[in-house]
């Protein structure tokens, strides 16, 4: 069966000056197959994913694998672990507002540079081999700089050393309130549909500091550059992908079950679960590219009550939210009424009801499609 | 039909050096009746409130009103405004950590100075104004103290200026995942069955700062001393309660309604509203003395998810909620069931699936009874 | 020599599940004598005392003791690690605001009690053991209450566990922006000279949940009970305080020698270091009554210069404090000038510049005398 | 004399449904001439600034200038006034991490796009008019997006739509705990000597997001695209700067009189003050370009007594810092120094003593040189 290897990695030191840690379970198979990288939590209020994890574990226990699975829950200890009130401020560092999930490594330069190393004849398996180890170097480079970096950049490193061994990369976050949603490069479309995840963001070969970017990103610029060097299309079967599994600061075990099965789905359509057979739910899946995926800010400040509910679709002028405004309670301007810009799906909204304006209230698909 | 009289209330300065103003919204009834005040948002992020005042506001356009109602939303504008994430951090100052609803005065010895100043033959009505009178210069001694006050205290004070003049004080608020529930003094047991609240707590004559025992303590400590002195008991027709109305941090227009009637009813059977013959549902109302309703708190820190929902009834023994563990998802000490410690209603639990070690996870009615 | 024993006790689990423990360094005297506890950082900000017990413990690896000490640096591993923009949030639990600094357990009736099972003839040495012994069965029922118990209290009584067992008890502390001042009880009146502490301020025996009240008030009550009963005095030689050694936010290996030295001149007096003649220094110190040392609160928001620095002495009439409004920079309204009251010491002083209404802007020594 | 109008500018609305708004101080003298933008406080805890823009008014109210100054205090009403604890949250949006001084416009495509509408004929002050001109429709697009944008970026461009205007725009900072520094644009090195400001950080021509930034890229691609066509120099005579008056969380009325007085020595060498003839301070001014301004970030957590001050000279190994263990106090572990890993100035540092591992320790001049 599976060996299971448990160990800690230190990914930071508090103010107490003691070690904080990040477990990793570490799944290797009786025989060889692609690598697995799951995290969950580096926003520390996004905790479904730590279940999702312990759902997929109680799974390995039994069903063999090709390869390995490494699987690190609770991945950002120090977000995980600030209070502001009775809620998680797990989504920036609380210090100076660095995004916890923005400070991953990439340099389109040197991914250059290493496409002039490649000549014609080497393999795909050594290139990925060379790509994976330079890579590694590079990070290592970067948490030994003498002036040091800062926590967030240094978390995601050292995270980043783990999963750019993988060829399967899934990062598991939630939305504020929100119902299901996948994040899917462009190049892995066909992968959109292994997931029982109903929404679907086809994201662009652009970096902004993501895990899934940081992952996918690299592999899709060598694989263009070698393809168009060669003349011929090289894949190295590198896939990444960030999972929103519905709402923040709640967990809920029958949901990480789901989630976890969706997750073997991939994993059995990707050959590394050889004894499983399971087969992705038939169900309307929609889509939109990244440019369409829009987010809907507040123009006033008030008290919202959230009338449209994620997964809802909302029509054109369709109302989506009604905001109090204290000081009219008596006139007719006491309630105004946020309408849709125009067709949309609601994929999540803002978890409190008090709002400032220049709020993100919704985040929508506009101009979505089906996927076949 | 009643008179409408809007004002704004100064009650603190913002860093700025900007008023800060809680909206005034006075029905005046064309008849002589008793006065009534309503507060909501003491805790910025109980909201729920101000779209009750809103509802009662559209009915008493219409509804002929004897005396006053004193309706004040939105009442604490520092509170409202504070965010910490995207939450709102309304329950305590940011500065140092004053509950918004402990500064209220009250004082035993002014009552039985006061106490001594009644002559036998004094009537109910010449005792409470000029006990409104005397506790009114209480509190403006207090605002104007040299030294000054702390800024939550001189909310509460300005606050409880207009308060004090009223019979019947209800201040509006939510838990923070909640089932409605009402805290009623013991002396009004009575008027618990007057609102469409299935959830009672009796409260003891004892101050602990909030502005219901700061209404109901003064005038129940005088109750009893008069009537004792005069041998014969005497009723102020004073009562306060605090309602708390569902979760925090969501509002809803439809249960806003709900509740708006629920008030509606209670204030027709004290008679303020002449034309009104709403009478309050049929249905179940447990009730709990302060004593048994117990706080529940985590003996240790993880993610936690929520089985009972508030409401539940939950027998000794069984599962209130599931704490797991990210560093024992492979062993049968993942997870952890937390038990019911005896035969309790779940009324409200913690917000976040996060949890330190010394949580309040969840409070409860036991040793709770059927009201009839 | 002195043996040193170090361990760590677990106060808490944070959200991660995991141990968060205090470290205690606990030297052992060859020779028989009085225990000492002293703790630092039980407000996470107020981090010098770390300092100080760091000095400490540079000297008594070579300087013999009597009896033992215990020292508890960084008391507070919660409070300690909480950020709230790039400052230490470390004064109340960012939960519930409960301040860190008031849950230690005092119980007035269990002292009466207590108190009526000594007989005329038990020895001090007797009481004293008994009355432990006894408390700490109270304390540790608190912490195995079935429902539990929240985490600051928590915190308190597993320290209090900790002091109760010692002679003197020193609980250090820093103010916002402050000069060295101590707290002493009223019948340790003699001790206060014994620190190198210029500012004094007399406690009543009243609890209002610190560290050294829960410490003093049961000795107190427990000797004045048994003094009457007995018709003479008796002395049970505990004594506890707080010492504030300068500001929040900052440390200074420097000061802290300076605090270290002033501390070993109090144990020396104690009779705690056998081979030590420190002596206090000649100093000026001037004292007050609790209910002199007084808080000037903001009656306007605003932007602040502290113009009387820590230890100054303001006539009353004297700036204290001048506030800049921004919307009248152009009018003789731009700034206000914050007079002293009356003549004063100003202790301390709040650390931020931008201010609301209500704000704790200095505390003040008033009718203070100088000690002799 | 110089006529003042002041009007307040609506940049927020508040969770109450308050607008939030800015002060505006317009002077406008007499005779034509440049025009000025001066803001302070877009980082709500530095709060100097407003002291500077209060002592400019004094002198403005009878010094005559030529053109228009624009004064904008407390510009940042959101960030002012949110409270962590006692100080200022005001680096960044509690709600979402924004840095406030991260949203301000800039194109380049927009630029590029521009400067082929220019023939070679148009004359200097055409070109300025109509840069102004599109770039504030550009502007008021961005502010008018039906799906609206975030409340940061909508603070930021309203600030912009008043900037643009400007021929010298100054923002007015604070470092944490900072010496005087300034930022300066490259192209407009001459202008560095004429501040009293002893540290002078040189800018490339890169755009971050910072409102100096947002000022000076436009104009210098411009100029470097009209000259580059026109093959010679056209100058349009607009700069922007950053300058940072020590530190954070303190005002000082006397460093607000000199930095006033800098500011004015700056606007009389650019012709605004025809009537002063204030000069330049005589000092050494050091000098590093941006990429030599290096951070030192923390590799261990810890308590840290800061042994450079702002603006200390340190050797390569010289001790910057010192960093207590809490867990080592008795070991040679329980302190370690932090070194210079280079010759530098020291400019600022961290405001806390207390820093988790990846903290911004120090920002520090390297490869510096003496200004002439």
């Amino acid at each position: 069966m599976n060996k299971l290897l448990k160990e800690h990695l230190v990914v930071a030191q508090n103010a107490s000056g003691r070690n904080m840690n990040v477990p990793l379970y570490r799944f290797v198979g009786e025989k060889p197959g692609p690598k697995v990288y799951i995290q969950s939590s580096i926003h520390g209020a996004e905790v479904q994913g730590n279940v999702v994890i312990y759902q997929l574990i109680q799974w390995l226990k039994t069903l063999p694998i090709c390869g390995e699975v490494l699987l690190v829950p609770n991945c950002n200890p120090v977000g995980t672990n600030i209070k502001a009130g009775e809620y998680t401020l797990g989504r920036f560092d609380p210090v100076n507002g660095t995004n916890w999930n923005r400070g991953y490594y990439y340099d389109d330069a040197f991914i250059h540079e290493f496409a002039q190393s490649i000549d014609d004849e080497e393999s795909t398996e050594s290139i990925k081999s060379r790509f994976r180890q330079k890579m590694k170097q590079q990070l290592q480079a970067r948490l030994s700089e003498t002036w040091g970096i800062g926590l967030a950049q240094h978390l995601n490193l050292k995270l980043q050393q783990l999963a750019f061994d993988a060829d399967y990369v899934l990062d598991l976050h939630n939305g504020p309130v929100s119902t299901r949603h996948i994040y899917v490069p462009e190049y892995a479309k066909a992968s959109a549909s292994l997931f029982n995840i109903p929404h679907v963001i086809f994201m662009p070969n652009v970096f902004s500091g993501a895990l899934d970017e940081a992952t996918f990103c690299p592999w899709w610029l060598l694989t263009d550059l070698v393809s168009s060097k060669r003349q011929q299309p090289i894949d190295f079967a590198v896939e990444a992908f960030t999972l929103e599994m519905g709402s923040q600061e709640v967990i809920s075990f029958q949901n990480g079950e789901y989630d976890a099965k969706s997750i073997l789905t991939y994993l059995t359509a990707k050959g590394c679960l050889p004894e499983s057979s399971t087969l992705p739910e038939q169900m309307s899946r929609k889509a939109v590219t990244l440019n369409n995926y829009k987010t809907l800010f507040t123009q006033q400040g008030g008290i919202v009550e959230y009338i449209a509910k994620p997964g809802d679709i909302v029509k054109k002028g369709g109302v989506l939210a009604r905001v109090l405004n204290v000081d009219n309670l008596d006139t007719d301007r006491a309630t105004t009424d946020i309408l849709a810009p125009c067709d949309l799906v609601a994929i999540l909204h803002f978890p409190s009801a008090s709002v400032l304006s220049g709020t993100q209230l919704y985040k929508c698909f506009t101009e979505y499609f089906e996927l076949q």
